[in-house]
């Protein structure tokens, strides 16, 4: 009888491993569960379906379960939820929703990709129908349902995280009054606050009213009770974050890592033989600071979903961590971040020195050029690069991964100033603003002691 | 009295010197000699004030001669060509163009950043007034002269590299028709001819009539005679490339290096003691082929001026060489390259994996997202990453940096699939079109006998 690998989650972490199982191993028999209806989607792309610049849900899905079956012969069966790992009898169960029965299916390897749980804070009113997450395309679905054919005036956005300022330019784009509110004192946690600043603006600019420093103390008759006071809402979404789904997995026994993520290594094995996870239930290693942490995103889910696959089919693949890159575009601005931010440095005790440069996009007399602004930390002493954040209009985020490429090379802020990059006015200044914020800091390298 | 610096040129890699130097010794007297009417000006700005898109040309100049001698006390003298050195007499001899005499300066430490001189194959009729090189402002100037006012109807561009190809377009934004002929049958050499066949596609799109594997016979009454048959021209543009300005040096009795460049060690000094040199006269390292190369590029003038000053001031600086990035940007498209092209990668004996990818600038479901390649060359056995090409609309040209960067790490095509690069869906794909490609890279790898 063949052996039978078991994936738990049909999502990257899940599918990317698969996929790379069947590759390795022809023979393999390969069941993938999947609790939701879809597989492999972008949930990146449901703010972009809500502002309706991406015009069906379909367009999100990456592949279909029937795809993986005809094209992968992968078993998916959606709609089912595993509720149950038994370790010693090499089983799962699971829950199928639409039969409304409960099955067990044996394993000889198990795959597990169980990803990641919005966090909903305990508030009251927190369950009406008209307080949404953005998780999956399920909840793309009631989005999409509530806003269709419906004029939606005063939108509260709760959370101004990623997602949270990516929903509140769709509200936008679709003619609401949006109101994002903040416990934090600044927009995205893991940038500069000087640099979250630039995105307030942007966001006030764009219509947005921006509130922070407010707690949400629960949810009326369509409204949002703040310590700021009282904000109609006809809907409301929540972008207060996420984390690993691991209970599953925690309660069959397996270790958990950072932030109760699931404990892998670097072939993504968890702590129990021929078991594996990857994506947004486990945790991974952060190459700056050295730490194990948990990063949610899709992008890493791929990463260590193809290592897991790899590994799970005999084969050998280690991933060997992230930078805690991040991209996102508000209103034509582009933010991207990599690496640890001054905040994030703080916490690790490492020492460095800020580089900062307000430049410009292309050259500054050519048609088009708009600011920008680069931040290099480099750390004291060594010079060692340790991160750094780019801000600005006319697609300038993706010059993060330049920082990022530097980061894995182990560059110095020297190193940056001296590195070969492309230039052209009508693409860049001659100086790339990353180089002019190194530069930046270098002189104040310079003016520390060692 | 004061120990004096003498500068010869007065662009980048000049200006760049003297500065730093003045930086690091406030004591120093600093002459720079110009043999033109401008310092530290945008040559790469050139097409873009004759196509009308920069209005002036003061727009392309960084810093006038005033500035260098009111911001930094630098003695700047236009119009004085250097006619020769006397390395023993540490003292130049300059010609003074406005007073129509000679002088001799002399000086204790010099510095040579005489730049490149563009090479005029000895045709019949090139120095016609109707033939245009474009290499200084001078140039510019002439040009601007010429099309100002006046209906030019035909263009002739003789050779298809980076200044040729954005000329071409320039002169179709005016509105000319625009004939470009090249001796190699692809345009853009450094880059793969398969990838350069994409930019003649362009080309021709935008208008451009594109005649390769043509060879230059020589110039008549407004035609150019060719091995093609003959083109009517108005006016004609040389982009026939530069060579190093080091006869000068030569003639001193210097050590010339990399195609007659003149050759430095890593602090920028030349073969005789206290005389540097910097910028498109000197010769450089290439960090891959590990081979002396000459580079004219502004940005690695910058680079090297700065190295140079620092070290004629006194201080420690060392540069370590190029990655041979090159970018520019036809009619939209942007074409970035970096290390080593298949061409170049044979030359010198390399032997190698080719990936190549066809992806999208942003999410493929994204509003915007346009066709990219991406094209990785990693080393057989080692799978050092050894140089690449990106081709696209939607401003994705700048992309090329990660790989720079992840060249200057020493990162392998694995490294580079496994990098955590930003996404966002309005930014960019998923898998960066550069990991799509490196992934392609390492199946070939492992195609490979090690």
């Amino acid at each position: 009888m063949a052996e039978r690998l078991v994936v738990i989650g049909g999502d990257a972490g899940g599918m990317a491993a698969a996929t790379n199982a069947r590759r390795g191993r022809p023979d393999l028999e390969i069941i993938a569960l999947e609790m939701g209806r879809h597989t492999s989607y972008s949930a990146c792309g449901i703010p972009y379906l809500v502002s309706g610049a991406v015009d069906t849900l379909d367009e999100l899905v990456v592949r279909t379960p029937q795809e993986f079956r005809d094209q992968h012969r992968i078993d998916v069966r959606t709609r089912h939820l595993v509720t149950g790992i038994d370790l010693d009898a090499r089983r799962v169960q699971v829950r199928a929703l639409e039969q409304n029965r409960t099955l067990h299916i044996g394993f000889d390897l198990l795959h597990i990709a169980t990803g990641a749980a919005p966090v909903r804070p305990n508030l009251p009113g927190i369950d009406a129908d008209w307080i949404h997450g953005v998780q999956n395309l399920e909840d793309a679905a009631r989005l999409l349902a509530a806003v269709q054919g419906r004029r939606i005036r005063n939108v509260v956005v709760v959370g101004a995280g990623y997602i949270g300022l990516e929903m509140a330019e769709a509200f936008i784009d679709r003619g609401a009054g949006v109101t994002l509110v903040d416990r934090a004192t600044q927009p995205l946690r893991n940038i500069d606050p000087d640099l979250a600043n630039n995105v307030t603006q942007v966001l006030s600019g764009y219509g947005v009213k921006v509130h922070l420093g407010v707690t949400v103390h629960g949810f009326g008759d369509h409204v949002v009770e703040t310590s700021d006071g009282t904000y109609p809402a006809d809907l409301v979404v929540l972008g207060t974050g996420v984390r690993p789904a691991s209970d599953l997995a925690r309660d069959a026994g397996l270790a958990l890592g950072a932030r109760d993520a699931i404990k892998v290594n670097t072939r993504q094995q968890t702590s129990a033989a021929g078991i594996y996870s990857a994506g947004d239930c486990a945790d991974t290693f952060h190459l700056v600071s050295r730490e194990r942490v948990h990063i949610a995103l899709g992008t890493v889910a791929n990463k260590t979903g193809r290592v897991a696959g790899v590994n799970l089919a005999g084969g050998y693949a280690t991933f060997s961590g992230v930078l805690g890159t991040a991209l996102t575009r508000i209103c034509e601005y582009e933010i991207g971040r990599t690496g640890l931010s001054q905040a994030e440095a703080d916490a690790a005790g490492v020492e460095y020195a800020v580089g900062t440069a307000e430049a410009t996009s292309r050259a500054g007399y050519f048609p088009g050029a708009r600011p920008v602004t680069a931040r290099v930390l480099a750390e004291r002493g060594s010079g060692r690069l340790l991160g750094g954040q780019i801000v600005g209009a006319d697609r300038v985020g993706k010059r993060i991964d330049t920082l990022a490429a530097a980061l894995a090379g182990g560059l110095t802020a020297l190193d940056l100033v001296e590195l070969d990059l492309g230039y052209s006015p009508a693409v860049s200044p001659l100086w790339d603003p990353l180089q002019l914020a190194a530069q930046d800091a270098v002189a104040a390298l310079g003016r520390m002691s060692r």
